[in-house]
């Protein structure tokens, strides 16, 4: 185990991701965390951005270009949106700075797919296919070392958790798989819209981005890869009125028949020695998870339908705890520092 | 057109349900509220039950036998728990009121079906065959005149008005439909409960009465009569942390192929002259149907699977206002009277 | 009474005062809504902008000056905000259209208190000392026929209520009086604004504009004018998670002593005949009054120190159901039109 | 400083103040739970109590008595109801056991004082005048070493954080301290009733325990204690509809002139070296300490009128937090060991 410290930097540290990474870092006993950018001009110190962090965190916000930044950092979390994402990190990994990468520009293996659901060409295509997507519970083994992890995203790590010990041992039908998702609203990030103001979201409930929410692509590419066959989800995404939390309640067909105590075996089978993945008996809530890094799931049968739940903390296992979890393991710390309590 | 002035108790008035019942029929032009009853011995007054009314209706809740109800009121509705309903219609209907049950009593066809959901014999199991399922998008004209409506169920409701287009129509195969409905906490009612305090429910999010909820029977009861065929579907009911509103994200199997346009020309010839549904283009959410008597429904297509929206506020559509509706309809007053506005 | 059809334009119908001002409107038996306004060129439908008006009211926004407006309505109700607002009702005036104004611009007396508070110059200053102020239950005899209203502001009304008869019969002295004010989301507008996404105020509690909010010289001005005496308020606003509401926590030094009997009687006999003010002996709570045009109003003694409870709806008795109080006196019609149910 | 596990029983683990005790002892790299008690019979896993804790604390809730908990805990955290904390902690006394209350049972020094309040004779009243009020940054020094502390109320510290260096600098009038408290709804505890219903609390506000909440004389007693004068306070709760966090919003009368600097300087001083008060210059929300063991405080002039904002949340600086902040300094580990990050 390494027991040095690691110079780290957050870029983009003003949204909701960047907060909860600095959380989880000032717990770190390993790291240090030695700047956070930001593109305004006024370089507010981050506990005008982020009030919880008053005496915490004595730094400003600067903001920085890749190569200064890699002066001061070994690691860099990248909480930027995408596109803004993929303009840096070339420059920061020739810079020797590695990086985490929380936006989705690296999470496609393949840049005709990126262009098709995020209407921009990549400029840093030729990367894709070998960087390592990084949901620990699959590919912990891949992440070790390298220098680029691109970091899931919120609804596909909840989605694939509580799919893949399915697909991967054949047990249910890989298309045409129902993912009805809800989620918090700090998964609709800090930037003002009518359509996230308390007012317009609190008391109601309704679905959005039907038939083409971004996470789509990335859920059948990987539970596709890791299944060896041709995934293909229905995914559709509400937003629910609380601050945190997603559950996806996943509507698969068997293949054939098995019970509920089988089904569960194989679950446990598949994520054991997983710290974070934990195969619950009881209906899963997202208030059970919050502020955790773990994602709980269970399974029910309706008549005969096979039901899967699975939820997490969306700003945690959905996304700061798992950059974490991805920086432990290419770092060489242990899988589970600063995410267990 | 009657013009006349109905004599209406409410039995069962302290829950919400019964709230509602009362801000309603405030504002019915045709109906005074004579009597009022709780099984509590103190016999508040219904200011101290429910403080909003305060100044609205000068009425002491009573303990009164359906004998001596039936002499004050010529309609009752009744907002008691199942079972409790049972006890006191048979004798009502004797004494000439007529009724207009909220419970699940009278909702069921078959007095079999009733003990296998509710775990109780029916005590008035004749009775069952004949009672008019209160859905007036779908059966007005069997509700006009009679003495006994059985107010459907809310979830029951908001599923049925999304898919009955398309069953009638035979556009969609009959049987494992899934239904993924979300209810605010107000569907759970005003007892006590752990699970419904605010602490527990606040920031959480849960299925709940998975493969077991009442409401799935009288669903496949209902779908099944209006459109000839063996209706079954897999209803997964979830706690949203709000106080009103239902959203069902519904997942049936379309039989052929049809355009969006053409299945939205489907849902707006069905429910021609229907007040209230609303065939909407964008994605309905429960803040548009709050306090209203409206049931908003949309569809869209993911990928090749059809998707229904279909949302209410589950205290009016889903209970008290379509509970003044079917008033309406038994006793001849316009349909929409104190429901529009 | 009057029982001609008056027409209504609302100019500004995009925000929560414009769509509950249409809400209530519509259920006006001699309004006829003939024109909304938005400033937006793409003049949407209204029920794009608020698609819970989807079927109830047919009409498209229009960018119209006050020539044109006041060609198709007899009354406008002015929901823009202050500056915007002056900037069109001397027109409006002119061309013979009357004005419910909610906006601040016609609220203060004193043109140099506007622009001390509201940092601009008002245009139209030799209007302000001749304006009516619309509180109905200190001057409905004021406002009767009139031209132009100014609206009162939600915490000014809830706030002015509750203290106007002890100050009006010399109970309490008239400065220094702590008013502890908290209001729902729903009073902050919706513009998009970082202080009011749902994920910064949901889960939080916070004190803003302390010593500098804007509602303060207006009650200051009314409860002088209303007690013939110079009052002066200490005036605290809180913001609460939750859509609608406001409760005013007021902590006045009493002159003398009195019971709390006593002084219930007082608010009684002040309020004789007010239909919109509750005075209750329990603890008022907003969800009591949400959805109405009621003021709830009651106090207790702690150690010696009186405290008096105010609430309201803020969108309703705080803006657009006073706004229709002032329309019914100003035109002749019963004044809890469309207000009490 | 002590290095040796210290084994920890908790005595009334079911309620939310034991869920967060054991979440943050989980945390302590000194601390070994042993043992939690419940009343009930049928000895659930405390993972079915706290979902959230599964796979973190394999242990079962156990009806011990005081002399078994005895032999296997060096120190009890009792989160009982008050009365039943004072049935038990003398006897865990005896048994060699020390204890941290989180109860009022031992807060108040004078038995007819809490007689008047809890409307209970105290069966332990001698041990009243002795026993350690356990708030840190008045009386840490008290608090190291001894056997058995009174955890504060949640109100109570809040309340007295913001006001005891006025008080102690004699800056304020001592009576008459105006509090106008509130806050989030886990306050109210885990027993299910109405009041704390989701349904009944979401979407409302309301004042309650007006004059006779039992933290007045808590508060009372503490600011006279450390000011050496006879203060007494006029507090006034509100439930606001959120799980967690409480403000304080207080209004002293001067006794002289100060500005806002000198006055932030006083409180500066007051608490150097205190690690979880925090003197900021922004409004504290009480989102910014959520799920810290923080007190953030700062002041403002309205008028003339000084007002003080403190705040907390209330599971953790308002109950769990400062218990095992107490336990630090009881047992000679670090003050802020498991209750930093």
């Amino acid at each position: 185990m390494n027991n040095e410290t690691t110079r780290v930097a957050i870029y983009g540290s003003t949204g909701y991701a960047g907060l909860e990474l600095i959380r989880i870092l000032l717990r770190h006993p390993h790291v240090e965390i030695t700047c956070l950018t930001t593109r305004q001009d006024d370089a507010p110190h981050i506990s005008e951005v982020h009030p919880s962090l008053t005496g915490l965190l004595d730094l400003r916000c600067e903001n920085l270009s890749p190569g200064q930044l890699a002066e001061r950092a070994d690691v860099a979390f990248c909480a930027l949106p995408h596109v803004a994402s993929m303009e840096v990190i070339p420059d920061l990994l020739s810079a020797g700075c590695r990086v985490v990468d929380l936006s989705a520009d690296y999470r496609l293996n393949d840049p005709n797919v990126y262009e098709q659901w995020y209407h921009h060409q990549h400029i840093d295509a030729e990367r894709l296919a070998t960087t390592v997507y990084g949901l620990p519970e699959l590919w912990a083994e891949r992440i070790k070392g390298v220098d680029l992890v691109a970091n899931p995203g919120c609804y596909t790590s909840t989605s694939i958790l509580g799919l893949a010990p399915l697909l991967c041992e054949e047990l249910i039908e890989p298309t045409g798989i129902i993912i009805d998702a809800k989620s918090g609203l700090s998964g609709a990030g800090r930037q003002p819209k009518l359509g996230t103001l308390f007012a317009e979201c609190n008391e109601s409930l309704t679905a959005y981005g039907v038939g083409n929410h971004r996470h789509t692509p990335e859920i059948d590419q990987v539970l596709s890869e890791v299944s060896h066959q041709n995934v293909r989800v229905i995914f559709t995404p509400h937003l629910i009125p609380m601050d945190r939390g997603i559950l996806c309640t996943m509507y698969p067909r068997m293949k054939g028949t098995a019970t509920q105590s089988d089904l569960l075996d194989v679950y446990r089978s598949f994520y054991e020695g997983k710290p974070f993945v934990r195969i619950v008996e009881h209906l899963p809530a997202t208030k059970h998870v919050t502020g955790t890094n773990f994602c709980d799931i269970t399974i029910r049968f309706s008549r005969d339908q096979l039901i899967v739940f699975s939820c997490t903390d969306n700003l945690i296992k959905g996304a700061s705890g798992v950059a974490v979890q991805n920086f432990n393991l290419m770092c060489g710390y242990a899988e589970t520092t600063a995410l267990l309590f």
